[in-house]
């Protein structure tokens, strides 16, 4: 295998450019750092494109399936120059953009008995939007449904924070007026977390039926389409200073309720 | 007011070098980023010895005392060279390290009925500490006691991450075996979060005694002293392909469910 050692190469520039989410997303490809994240990605099914690596072999895991995938050494410099945050793994690794429809999501969806799904609108940051996911894997939860989408799902920091829950959850983007429209039309109970208004606590909800736990922004809020008939606003008690939590906390506290009452 | 735009005015030289871990500790000061936060220093008591400032005046609250506060306005430049990241506010303060000991920490949780406390060990990152106070603060938690403290609760990432909440929730800093003495002498209820041993689901412990819940690291876990006699190991059940949850979200999850216990 050919070392790889010059910045200008132009794989190596086209690495550098994915972490541009104007490039990213015109390409349709995204970078995975780390190898505990690029192998739920291939658990999953990504198709990885590449693997650039300042190892001489991939050190690790060689049950799983590397067809078509072009493993590129390189020197440190360059790998540096490619990688992103901590990088011990020595690992970086382009990928083709799933295809997420509707209807790929309902298909999953419906193999599911009694189904708890989180929606998520609006959120903002890439790591936080990552975290909602590891709460979302952690309590088990069917899917994630990510409404009016500010950022990108597969950004790099969204995975990293993820640990490449990402690639596991079933995922749909949407738009908000679409989804409950979908859940509504599903018969699913709908739980909107509120700071305030006309909202029951948390733990006054039943989760044992199929029920999707509706999050938003940190700055926003979540927008009117939340409220009214056939939604039934919770409210997680604050009893600090703070009046808010953080959306992947709030989340896991929410997701793990739902669990608690249906005996995990 | 003079407006400073010096780089090298000492004075600036001083609040950028407070950004440096080893000058903050042997300073006893601490650099505090934002509205929000330094006003929920100031609430707790914590002593602010220079306020700097884009604006010709402070643009807020003006009930809060600033006694013995130097204010200094500074040129943009220069501010964006003391602040960090987000910096909109456009203020940051220098305040002097509170003296936390033992006994004023056991003086404050001696006059809750049923305290419930947490205990973080060995944790690793300023933004997951600071994360911690804020689910303590939330959860109504009467006090965080950090054992076997690798970094420094004053650091601008964890009050930043915490919304200040660090300087409102009770917390003493000791070695572990310090902290497990004490609580076993107070008789609290020591409840560990371990991933594995001789563990109940965190759902059957009894909160509605004094409780101390303990969370480890998330590289390295709990040491051996959180494990044994009158000590009660817990765990929450992860159901996805992770295998741990941000210490902030478990935090969370273990805060809260000890209140639902107690009807909030």
């Amino acid at each position: 295998m050919t070392i790889i050692s010059s910045l200008s190469n132009p794989k190596i520039k086209e690495a550098v450019k994915l972490r541009e989410g104007k490039y990213r997303r015109r390409s349709k490809k995204f970078i995975i750092d780390g190898i505990r994240e690029l192998d739920r990605a291939l658990q999953a099914g990504i198709r990885i494109l590449e693997i650039f690596t300042v190892h001489p072999s991939i050190p690790y895991n060689d049950t799983i399936p590397y067809k078509n995938t072009v493993i590129r050494q390189v020197t440190e410099p360059v790998f540096r120059k490619i990688a992103y945050g901590d990088h011990e793994d020595g690992i970086v690794a382009v990928a083709e953009e799933p295809v997420l429809t509707f209807d790929l999501f309902e298909a999953k969806i419906s193999q599911k008995s009694n189904p708890l799904l989180a929606v998520i609108e609006k959120i903002s940051k890439p790591g936080n939007l990552g975290a909602v996911f590891r709460s979302a894997d952690a309590a088990g939860f069917d899917g994630v449904m990510i409404a009016d989408l500010h950022l990108d799902p597969f950004h790099y920091n969204s995975i990293r924070s993820s640990l490449g829950t990402v690639f596991h959850v079933p995922m749909v983007n949407a738009p908000s007026a679409e989804i409950c429209r979908w859940l509504k039309e599903k018969q699913f109970q709908i739980a909107a977390a509120w700071c305030s208004g006309n909202t029951i606590p948390y733990t006054a909800v039943d989760f044992c039926q199929p029920t999707a736990i509706v999050l938003g922004s940190e700055a926003e809020g979540l927008s009117e389409i939340w409220n009214g008939n056939g939604i039934t606003g919770i409210t997680l008690p604050m009893r600090g200073i703070a009046d808010s939590l953080n959306i992947s906390v709030a989340a896991g506290i929410l997701f793990y309720e739902a669990r608690r009452q249906r005996g995990h």
